[in-house]
């Protein structure tokens, strides 16, 4: 018994560490900081009538402009004109073939005039024709080595530091923090983990045709070209209705295509978290809403603003944007 | 320090009742029993050439056959047959139009002479129309009530008291048991935790079509008629790719649409497990295999055979089947 008094003294020392710790450094002290650390501490207080037990503290991010940045293109886009480029020589047709023409002379404009047609041709192009294994080291050596145009960062160094800080903070307290992106799945496990420390089995994402078949008695699963899932707007509570059978309790986007996810999150019993990240600071990261195209946020805006959902302003909510480098 | 003494005989104390507490004591002393410790080990062992680490030790489950009987058809569907005559006031059309018409008339032969066909329009017939919560509260009434022609048992004790045994025995050495079933998702997560002691998003399963709506300004998540995944056969391996994003290193199945998900799992590199659940007790349970319409199991047990897979005889491994009442 003698060693109590030191041993209840080094657990104090720990306690009062860890409560002199702030988990949110790279966030201002305003209103929506203060509405995450208010939701956190009302469903995590045993005894408290908003206490919502481990196994169903499930967080849902999208990915792209909620999680890393979105412009001038999808991330995933820029990989995508990449492996075009690196395919060339094994498709001689991308030579006269729009929109690989276009995109092959450098003439993004004119590669991006058919639109969603466009993006989806290439897209199934680059993504497809090889086993799922292969397109993760695919996947992987490209975040290792390109960089943004604008910045000049790994892609990978241009999640939000804020976010982070979040994600963390979340497990810590014994939330599940998942990915329901709209972006495709295989190509978010490539670097989810590392990046955000969720692991495979947490990210959904849209999802092409897949092939299971044998190679020489060896079984491989080849993905096909086209889209099986899209997962955005609705398809993202369709989404996690099918994947993890639970209603999130916690739901964190800035898009309109965030916008049902959010919906379906806020509309569960008990307490509940509907945050938006606003793009509104074009100093450090870029500035855009109602009229972008790419990650265009108008009606999540209105309806935020009509059920006191929280908007992080970018600008006056958050300390840094990205990781130190 | 003077506690130590009688903390360190405590502690030593307990670990050797848990040593001698057998993990398994429904399966007989036999080789079956024997691999599954074996890999168990094998794959836990720090330091060993084998060792896996946790979050890498996923295990998936086929259900019907697996976990519990399917004779002489799937559950699933006596649950659709009753809803057909729950449902039949509202749908007086039934009366005359097949297969409900001879469902109803309690002529099943008549019923199925349609085949497959036939077992999806009951099946979409049912599963439709309501919201997935609303589907949750059907579903688990019928469970709670209804019972087994054959055995006057509810379903969900008509389980495996080896197989939730084996399940109880990978959770502690850190493995995490998932369902991969051709059985519809949403059925199978109104009993899967209760009766297995697996969460929601750890089952997978066919899966429907669904359509997210606003109701008076409420979101819902409604389930339309159709199947939009069939998760057996092929689709196993692909539908454990898109969802968990890693492959198994154990499985489990009783028939050949659980045979491509244990040539996936086999074809990983390191130590693997694919076990077999041969139904040969006709007395305590069913025997079936090569000629069988539900739960055919030829091509496999071939398989198993070639490649030295376990092979369980659910007559001779076990020495129960069902848990005692």
């Amino acid at each position: 018994m003698r060693q109590t008094p030191l041993l209840l003294s080094s657990i104090l020392g720990l306690a009062l560490a860890a409560l002199a710790q702030d988990p949110l450094p790279s966030w201002q002290d305003t209103a929506a900081r203060r509405d995450v650390i208010a939701f956190v501490e009302r469903v995590t207080k045993p005894g408290s009538p908003d206490f919502v037990p481990p196994a169903e503290r499930l967080a849902t991010f999208d990915n792209d402009g909620t999680l890393w940045s979105e412009q001038p293109l999808y991330f995933q886009f820029f990989f995508a004109v990449d492996r075009v480029k690196a395919m060339a020589d094994k498709h001689p047709e991308w030579q006269t073939q729009e929109p690989f023409a276009s995109l092959l002379k450098g003439d993004m404009k004119a590669a991006l005039a058919g639109g969603e047609k466009s993006i989806l041709e290439i897209v199934s192009a680059t993504h497809s024709g090889m086993t799922t294994e292969e397109f993760q080291l695919v996947a992987k050596a490209w975040l290792a080595t390109a960089r943004h145009p604008a910045t000049g960062r790994l892609y990978t160094e241009m999640v939000f530091q804020p976010m982070l800080e979040l994600l963390t903070y979340l497990r810590a307290n014994g939330f599940r923090t998942c990915i329901v992106s709209g972006g495709g799945v295989e190509f978010l496990r490539a670097f989810a983990e590392a990046t955000y420390g969720i692991p495979p089995e947490q990210v959904v994402g849209s999802v092409g045709k897949h092939k299971f078949e044998l190679r020489d008695g060896v079984p491989a699963i080849v993905k096909q070209p086209g889209i099986e899932f899209l997962d955005d707007k609705e398809g993202k509570p369709v989404a996690i209705e099918r994947i993890f059978g639970r209603r999130p309790i916690a739901a964190f986007g800035n898009s309109d295509g965030d916008l049902q996810m959010l919906q379906w999150t806020a509309a569960g019993p008990g307490a509940r978290l509907c945050l938006y990240v606003h793009h509104d600071d074009g100093d450090r990261e870029f500035a855009y809403d109602r009229k972008s195209s790419v990650g265009k946020l108008d009606k999540g805006l209105d309806e935020a603003a009509a059920k006191h959902w929280t908007v992080v302003s970018m600008k006056n909510d958050w300390r840094v944007v990205y990781p130190p480098k």
